[in-house]
């Protein structure tokens, strides 16, 4: 069973990242920082005769990384109401890459666990992130992924989430779970 | 008064901008095309000493021009149930923006009116675009714009949107109502 | 065909059963007064031996005439960000006749149009109906109802609505599309 | 400091009832089961001259002692994606006795302290209730409630809710921290 955790936040070692943490303590995964990875925006070509362009950017190689996972947790902090905007570019090019014979997206992309971890302090974002609750659960669907679970945390200055006692307790059961799918798995 | 249509697709010439051409048909405005801006990902420096990087790139030209306007329709193909990646990235450097003094940014963006064109087709964007629509409502709540109106359109291959009668009929009343702000405003 | 429209307000000639009486000018239908009809909230006696009571209210007489219907307008003036408590009891019992076979009611209901008329005023009608939407679309789409259309309309005193020419376009639009129907249908 | 629970369901020892006995556990409160209390659905008589008229059912005291309590947990098995009837029609009511001068309602109401417990088993209730939730927050906002927290928990059968960790997990953390607040009052 291979875990991922997406990190999408624009600085390292932020709440969403401790959090995933906690969630894999102990399990073996491995973490991807999104914004290591040059992402052009989708352009979108699928009425075009000449199909969309090459990139030579970083993406194939992230894409082919995502669709060896069984698991996925989402480290996403907050960012104006909804997921910070490289995510999103990630997700754009589904569109492309949804077409290209090479990646075998559509049957490979089905059945993967998310959970999706967010994190923002004010406005509260316990009200604040349900749209974007609801759109990753749309986005799951339309693939095919299964939206295991979310945390709405509190947190946005450095290690401010050690604050939020649910938060941390949710981590812990998660963490459980996810042992127990790697042992029924092993 | 200065009226700006924000073209947040991928390609030229779809069913937002068509839109958009229409609410501002005969009124005079500019258009920006945000692929043709270069616009590197935020990153988070708030809790940083050093403070937020220079990229460089065309944003503050960009950020400029905007903070310019009275009004701005953005024209938003709904991709993967949310704003494209780009428009989100132009949001999120407002956090870095809204602490630079060179640019007034919290003064100047109060009261600028915002109309919102969404254009899709499946799933069934009427439904599938709400969780966008309520993201639009809280930023722009957020920063004391006044969300005027939005539209919700079927259209997803070229010109398909010509078959939305409402949506037109909408588009030629914001095309009145803004000539008529055009005229008090004169 | 048979058309209903559902006039759920606690008052007539409100706004919301304007608009519905003008997307069905000209157009055959029954019109239903839901505060007519004497309804008993739900009891929910799914995990009880003895079963759903007799209510001995208005409700099965009301349920048969809805169930004998292929399009449904809704006229719901928006109370507390929801629908009205009376309509929401209507729905409610829907728990206890789905099981009834007297009513056959699962196979019945699916398949049937509704189209939706929300009408407020402050906050916002526009924002603040948005999860009453999506509650219904949830709600129609575990029926196996099509939702055919909403129109989210300005109007809270009596005629307030003949002030919103979008509202007042889309009903024009609804009729034309209803009577086409109807004709095809003939 | 006045405590209250306001249980919303059509059955008595539901899930949410359960949940909300555990987060006031060794608290002192009152419950109030809301189907014991005979209510009519308002009517609507703002624009008329006669006013609201006398129902003589049991919604004046209801209103009486909820306005007496500093903190209320509403516990709401989730109908048909929203509230129970019978609850939605106790927020309805408000709408006359914002109007009566005898119940003081629009001062008294401000700042009162409102927990959410919402239970569902299927469709998957982390989303089917968000909707639901929204529209809390647009009303306690409305009238000046501060809305403290929420829990989604599955559970739909007697008892079901205990094999949701994270949702006895959270009561217990509401447990302390209304017992502090409790000591904190004294």
């Amino acid at each position: 069973m291979n875990i991922m955790t997406m990190l999408t936040g624009s600085r390292r070692n932020g709440n969403s990242e401790y959090l995933a943490a906690r969630a894999l303590q102990n399990i073996d995964h491995r973490n991807v920082y999104l914004l290591d990875h040059r992402m052009e925006p989708v352009v979108d070509m699928r009425h075009a005769e000449e199909g969309f362009p090459e990139t030579g950017d970083d993406y194939e190689a992230l894409l082919e990384e995502f669709l060896r996972q069984d698991v996925i947790v989402f480290a996403v902090p907050l960012y104006w109401f909804g997921m910070p905007g490289q995510l999103k570019i990630f997700f754009d090019r589904w569109t492309q890459y949804m077409r290209d014979s090479r990646f075998d997206f559509n049957e490979r992309i089905r059945g993967k666990k998310a959970y999706v971890i967010i994190t923002g302090s004010s406005p509260d974002p316990k009200i604040a992130s349900l749209p974007l609750i609801q759109q990753f659960n749309y986005l799951f669907e339309y693939v095919g992924m299964e939206f295991v679970d979310y945390i709405i945390a509190n947190g946005n200055k450095p290690e401010e989430v050690l604050n939020d006692p649910f938060a941390l307790a949710k981590m812990d059961l998660w963490n459980e779970q996810l042992k127990a799918a790697k042992r029924e798995d092993a």
